[in-house]
């Protein structure tokens, strides 16, 4: 039994200062979580027991599963972190430094190469696999903006699994496994959420999904198909374009366009020159990128910006990629800025990608490669051509679902987890291989799978709360009965404490508000505040041999008689 | 269930080259931790079951001590340690590191100043006190010779409790409803335990004592009356001497003592020159120390050794205690280094402390001041004055109990608890106040209550192995039956999944041997280094309708009927 006279929980009457999302203010005051340093948080009784059974609910379904859990070190060395060479890598979101000798270490911001070592250290034939191990263990980054609380910190608990399998069969079907393993745990932790394509399969990526929780808040923006469920998120929305079918284009013709800076000064341009109603999506732009060094030239239509995160997406083995500057023009005099097109590109000996949406023989108002001159009727096919198609536009609600070209939503949400099939690279960087049917030497091939347990928490609570206070599923909350004593009588103490008896002994946890200097009003608000589901009070009614439940998150309430009120609370409860 | 087949674990037939004691060796070779980095461990998942097994008796009994869990993080910031002083006083054994933005952090190697603080945010009445509160977290400590495996990392798990009161009389309450909670958590861990003063009440310390865990290649040593039971450590121990009964001494007289660089020669000499049968405890050594600067001589028999944690302890105060070194002797060219006694110390203006057994009225062969020359007759009270008694030599076999007077021995055993009244330095200096029930502020006095959990797994280890392997109490195994299938026929893997299946249904977890390509003696020899308490062997006698049942650590082998062997077996179990 918890009691609020000795409970080290002191509810706040203000916001944090620094609380934008939900959780973040209301975890802080009804006393869950504090703050210790940016991104960085202590957890209160009530907080831990919150985060425990979240923990519990989790494990049970990876063991259930049949995955086996481990536990490896917060502090390691760097030498495996060199051989996959994320020690550089990672940059300055690793926290590092040094023992006493003056070795390297880090702080494990996940734990690939741990994980795979340690199969490495034990086993060695393909009757060996498959296995999925997992565990639960904090995690460190040096984020650069810790922010809303638990959901982005720089010290949280993940629960990370890793699957090893001879081929890729196998690994699909760990896979799988671990996706439904995923679907039943957030079932159970009362999470709404969508499964969300993370990776366009068109390219070559492996497969890769996140569990996204939507939430108004939540930092992750993705798409949805409210009509057939699709959801991608937005490095891996894939376009819905129809092959072109209007008319073939004049030859391409160019024309004077001083003084236009932008698209729409572009737009009024042509249409006050020309007439007709042509429309930023009717114009070409260039935008000019350099990736890994390398100049590259992005064809979007006007009206959409370039995405640089579905570029990047979606061109494979491009590590460093950003937009031209200033004096990536000044080594380069034959770009024309604000007169790019694409007509001239391969004398320039320029790669060009064009969004999906440039269709084949469509034709375009675009620059001319010449100060204060633009082209139209440049034609894709004949006037220009390009490497390849590559997802580059900013995806907007209302573009076409995939699947079945319903205008989609744009939602935000919290991603609570991550399954990713990982394939040969740390095998291959470390070493682990094991001898197939044939004596053969195989690298095996991995799959990386997490839950945030600590954000988990927040999720719950963001997709919960309402305007008083949280407002936890039974199976998450730090108490299962909130037992209100709201009054001055003895009488109504006594019968309190014996009622939280009674449910303590049938197998509930009771936190039971005894304060005597407390008012009834004050223990109400504590009590929607704090968002246990059930509530109990003893109160003035008492005298009339009466007691009041409420069932917090439908605002119901009835009257139980005492003398059968365990009983009547145990049957609502179950 | 767990199977041999997909259980991540491969026994080793050698030692480890780097294991020293007997946990060590068995805990690797039977497949629980591995290494990771010096004093860095990972834990396999029967290492892992067995770790949480352990974890979860611990939580349970705190939980029902009344004591409530919360979490801190481990990534910590300078500022409250710097308060405390500790940033600095911990010197190398603290891990530190910096952020991005270059601020200062620290791995917590023990979390006073964070639950001080915690306390200090939300409490602030004397009716908020009496307190407890605990974690179970991951600490970290640069030991300069981290060694034993577990017993000793550098990255381990503590639960670590702090009590809050108003008052002394609080504070005893809350030590000893830590101490009671302490006693059955070790209990049911199935530890054998002493509970050892460690530090001496003489001195005005505060009361401390440890829980050690007998064992013979334990790193502690610790003094124990097999009759009375009374155990401290060695800096704890009390000298038991009778007032000094003998004859007064002549005056004291000097003589020529060339060549007794030692006691022993000395001894020699003294018999030679006066006749008698004098021994090293007859003569005086004056030893020499620098206490924080300043030059101090303590006085002990002659045939015992300076203990210098037992001087430190029992001196509060010095923080820097190191003997006389030669520039120290050349800076003070009147001491004479090999020639000191107590005689002239006060001219010379050194504070001089005896050890108990240089009994007022005793006198004694020492130093003369002089090169070669000694002095006999030199009596305490007469010749020369101490400052005070100090518990200053080293304990051995054999002195006496301070409580029954029977000669103690010298045990070796690991520190399991440690139970403390820490008192009011961390409250004072993080300025953690309450208002008493006079509204005046009142400094809070804390205890500090701590258990070694992943340590814990070795101790149990360490206390319950035999010579064939591990061998658990059944609480803490991770399974509670390992289930045997010897043998090449179908029949015996069929009858022994069906077995393992219904023993889990009644709720025993089983490891199950399932091997298909591994003998029987291979897996006897694993379940015998393994160690789970209670084998079942489904074998050739299963022809004959009998599986055997063994227990493993009384070497008891029965026979049970095929038809009733999983009733059997459990009811041999419960």
């Amino acid at each position: 039994m918890l009691r609020m006279s000795t409970l080290l929980l002191r509810t706040l009457r203000d916001d944090p200062a620094d609380a934008e999302v939900a959780s973040h203010r209301l975890l802080v005051r009804a006393g869950y979580v504090r703050r210790v340093a940016a991104g960085i948080y202590s957890w209160l009784p009530l907080g831990y027991r919150t985060y425990r059974n979240i923990e519990n609910i989790i494990r049970e379904e990876m063991d259930n599963a049949g995955f086996q859990e481990v536990h490896f070190p917060s502090l390691l060395p760097r030498e495996p972190y060199e051989e996959t060479n994320r020690w550089s890598e990672y940059g300055p979101d690793l926290f590092r430094l040094k023992d006493r000798r003056g070795s390297d270490y880090l702080l494990g911001p996940t734990h690939e190469e741990m994980f795979t070592l340690m199969v490495k250290g034990e086993f060695s034939s393909y009757k060996d696999l498959p296995l999925s191990i997992y565990q639960i263990q904090t995690k460190f980054r040096d984020e650069p903006r810790p922010r809303s609380g638990i959901i982005r910190g720089r010290e949280f608990v993940m629960k990370d699994s890793y699957s090893f399998d001879i081929d890729d069969a196998g690994l699909e079907a760990s896979y799988q496994r671990h996706r439904e393993a995923y679907i039943k745990t957030f079932n159970r932790l009362g999470l709404k959420f969508n499964i969300v394509s993370a990776m366009s399969g068109a390219m070559g990526g492996s497969k890769s999904e996140e569990f996204l929780a939507p939430c108004p808040t939540g930092e992750d923006t993705y798409v949805l198909c409210e009509k057939c469920g699709f959801a991608a998120n937005v490095e891996a929305m894939v376009t819905k374009v129809a092959p072109y079918a209007g008319d073939v284009a004049p030859a391409f013709e160019v024309f004077d366009s001083p003084n236009t800076p932008t698209i729409d000064s572009l737009v009024e341009l042509v249409n006050a020159k020309f007439g007709g109603n042509i429309t930023g999506s009717d114009t070409l732009k260039n935008v000019l990128l350099m990736a890994d060094g390398e100049a590259i030239a992005i064809l979007v239509p006007g009206d959409r910006e370039v995405d640089l995160k579905r570029v990047a997406a979606n061109l494979p083995g491009v590590q460093d990629l950003r937009l031209f500057e200033d004096e990536d023009f000044a080594k380069n005099p034959a770009l024309v800025k604000g007169y790019m097109g694409p007509q001239n590109a391969q004398a320039l000996g320029i790669k060009v990608y064009a969004d999906p949406r440039i269709t084949l023989g469509s034709h375009w108002i675009t620059g001319a490669n010449e100060k204060d001159k633009h082209a139209r009727y440049v034609t894709h096919g004949r006037d220009f051509s390009v490497v390849a198609f590559v997802e580059a536009a900013e995806v907007k609600a209302g573009d076409l679902c995939p699947q079945c070209e319903t205008p989609v939503v744009i939602d935000r949400a919290i991603e609570i987890g991550h399954i990713f099939q990982l394939g040969r690279k740390y095998a291959q960087a470390l070493g682990l291989t094991v001898l197939d049917q044939n004596g053969k030497a195989q690298v095996v091939t991995m799959g990386s799978y997490g839950i945030g347990v600590s954000r988990a928490v927040a999720a719950v609570a963001e997709q919960t709360y309402d305007e008083i206070g949280l407002n936890w599923p039974a199976e998450i909350a730090p108490a299962d009965v909130h037992l209100v004593a709201a009054g001055k009588d003895d009488s109504i103490f006594e019968y309190a404490a014996k009622l939280a008896l009674e449910l303590e002994t049938a197998g509930l946890t009771v936190l039971f508000d005894d304060r005597r200097d407390a008012s009834a009003g004050v223990k109400f608000k504590d009590a929607e505040l704090i968002g246990i589901p059930y509530i109990v009070i003893v109160g003035k009614s008492l005298a009339e041999g009466k007691i009041e439940f409420r069932v917090r998150n439908v605002g119901s309430k009835a009257e139980f008689d005492v003398a059968s009120a365990a009983s009547e609370i145990l049957n609502a409860i179950r």
